[in-house]
């Protein structure tokens, strides 16, 4: 080890936006279970967003292909990716969202967490605000504190029946646009509680961006991922939005692919051009595999996909029915999409240390609330991405250890 | 296409890092190679950076494996990377700078170019300095601007004999250093002149690094790259600069793997722990199946990699001649290690224009001095990573070209 003693603090050396971010629940979480997975603990986890199906069989035997004939797989790509994939990426944006992109406004990257990251440092000025929605995704604040912006977080209006759908505050978000606000980041299906948004709500949202003149940025990451049929309405088709339109995709949670670190950004070229510094400077391009892959993803036709969205519904309906059996325990809103959902519970103890205690005394990893914005420090988000039999495991352990807790 | 008409100008609209900062000026020339090329023209590239070999067919075989075989290689590592790679890049830094690094110090990065963003982002606030060296490379400036830092250039001291080595002007490291200097950089061998550092002007630079309490960062990704049996020393093995220092270096160059985007980033754990909100931030986690590349170039014996760099002397032996036959177009100092060299052209034209020149004239692609500040506006890079057989070609070419030059 080296000799620390001359470095008392880091603080005194770090910028004002890495000093006031921080790493998000969901990775301090792991972190925590990983340290108890290390003690030799048997540790159930609903932490993390990772789907139980792998990478489908068609990508891998392309990718394997690719990696032992394609001359220059181990080369760069251009900055911007390669080709072939950005004519793929344009094509599958004319069937979801019925717009004609061109591959001038497509940059591949290095998850939507890389084209998130890169919107933020491309727009935000210190103190300048984007408004999002709360329970938000962690990792977006996170973002927006990095570039020293301001995240405005405006609660979402649970609904009064669990089966209905959350609202916008419309009102709210006319009354918190100000000078300063630069964008509205939507999450649609959304994480940390699988809401599915209104397309009522989301044309009267866009009206409001629209007049403002301001930026929409979408996480577009479980837009395959809707469930009871649902109409899936994405805001970013909404043609009068643009060119003022920044999207934000992922590979990860629909090909099982999260650590081949693989998305797209698609917004007008003339802002793609600056942000293409930014993704120059940081990782000059999309790992090349991973872009080989991702080709081959949106070129198969793989009923898995299918079956893979049916089984995460029935994991839904699991999920919902083992929280029901805890009915003094939590009371919850049914996600309609994505793979998590962010139960209340009924104890009188912040989130942190009541997800401690599932951790270390139930044996179960969950992430508190508190990481999606103040007002979930009641919540815990729980993922229902894993099996049937994890869900199963992790809520026996809950059951058993809240019989216990109500007995002292 | 979409309507653009109601978007005049992304000015307004970015952050003045952004709006500060340009894509390198080799991805500019890579562009419009692009466009050459796509137009049908014959053109020979010495402007990217790219060795002539092939990832070594031991990791790629390793590679296979693990894509078919290892259950959860698609899934995310940890954030700091698989515990296997730091493991074995500690042992490697033990190996190369006698230095007592720990798993919690390492963080696998997207190359060395993710560690070195990070690394801007994590300590510049807008107007804070770095100090580093030029000619430059451009990406260092870059990541600086972005971070809304300011680059401080100090011109490198060229010798009066072109075959000897490139000194640190110390008197102006001193006078340059002020209250807003966050650190100084230090590329060695360098991109673009080719330059070794001396061990002494390391060391009495260190020394002023120490006195004024300031960061040392390192881009060593050509470590592996000194010729002519020379000394390469190690800036940052020097014990008494640490916990101040951030290494950052890449498998891509000595592995001839820049396309897998795998590097890491070695500081003291207490200013990791910031820097990894970043990392968190921008992509989550290295990509997985890269780590594994990663992990087999550590661990396995490779004989070619000692032919690689023979080659590469060839090379530079090679270029040296090439340009020796045109002392009236150009006059250069001998590279001691990576493999670029900044030829002065004896023309009265900006480094643009002469490299268009090059290019449309002669189909031959460097990159322009000015990318690499503004004294070097008389030069261009070329990289010999290439073949001899291209270095000729692309030479024969550039001969021709100046004897029809001059007939005008």
């Amino acid at each position: 080890m080296l000799d620390h003693t001359n470095f008392h603090s880091t603080d005194d050396v770090l910028s004002d936006g890495t000093r006031n971010s921080n790493v998000s629940a969901i990775k301090e979480m792991m972190y925590l279970t990983g340290l108890e997975i290390k003690k030799g603990k048997d540790v159930i986890s609903l932490s993390v967003g990772i789907p139980f199906y792998k990478m489908p069989e068609q990508i891998r035997k392309h990718v394997s292909k690719a990696l032992n004939e394609k001359i220059n797989i181990d080369k760069y790509t251009f900055l911007t990716g390669m080709p072939e994939l950005r004519q793929a990426i344009v094509k599958d944006i004319k069937n979801k969202l019925e717009i004609e992109a061109t591959e001038e406004e497509i940059l591949v990257t290095p998850g939507s967490m890389g084209a998130l990251m890169y919107t933020m440092t491309a727009i935000l000025n210190k103190g300048d605000e984007i408004i999002l929605f709360s329970p938000y995704f962690s990792s977006h604040v996170e973002q927006i504190k990095l570039s020293e912006g301001v995240p405005v977080a405006i609660p979402l209006i649970p609904p009064k029946d669990k089966n209905d759908a959350y609202r916008i505050d419309l009102k709210a978000v006319k009354k918190k646009i100000s000078k300063k606000t630069k964008a509205v980041l939507i999450c649609n299906p959304a994480n940390p509680t699988g809401a599915v948004l209104l397309k009522r709500d989301l044309v009267a949202l866009a009206k409001i961006i629209k007049q403002n003149g301001i930026f929409l940025i979408t996480d577009e990451v479980y837009d395959f991922l809707v469930y009871d049929n649902r109409e899936y309405f994405n805001i970013a088709s909404i043609k009068e939005l643009w060119p003022k339109v920044i999207r934000c995709w992922s590979f990860s949670k629909k090909y099982g692919m999260t650590g081949w670190r693989l998305g797209y950004l698609h917004t007008n070229k003339e802002l793609l051009k600056h942000i293409l510094k930014i993704h120059d400077a940081t990782i000059v391009c999309a790992p090349h595999i991973a872009q080989e892959a991702g080709l081959a993803a949106l070129s198969e036709n793989m009923d898995e996909l299918n079956a893979n969205k049916k089984a995460l519904e029935k994991n839904r309906n699991l999920i919902c029915e083992r929280l029901d059996k805890l009915p003094n325990l939590f009371s919850y809103i049914r996600p309609h999409g994505a793979y998590y959902i962010l139960p209340k519970y009924h104890l009188k103890i912040g989130s942190i240390e009541f997800s401690k205690k599932l951790l270390y005394e139930a044996g179960v990893a969950v992430v508190p609330g508190i990481g999606f914005g103040s007002e979930s420090d009641n919540a815990v988000r729980m993922s229902f991405g894993g099996t049937p039999k994890e869900i199963n495991m992790a809520f026996d352990r809950i059951e058993k250890w809240w019989k216990n807790f109500q007995k002292i």
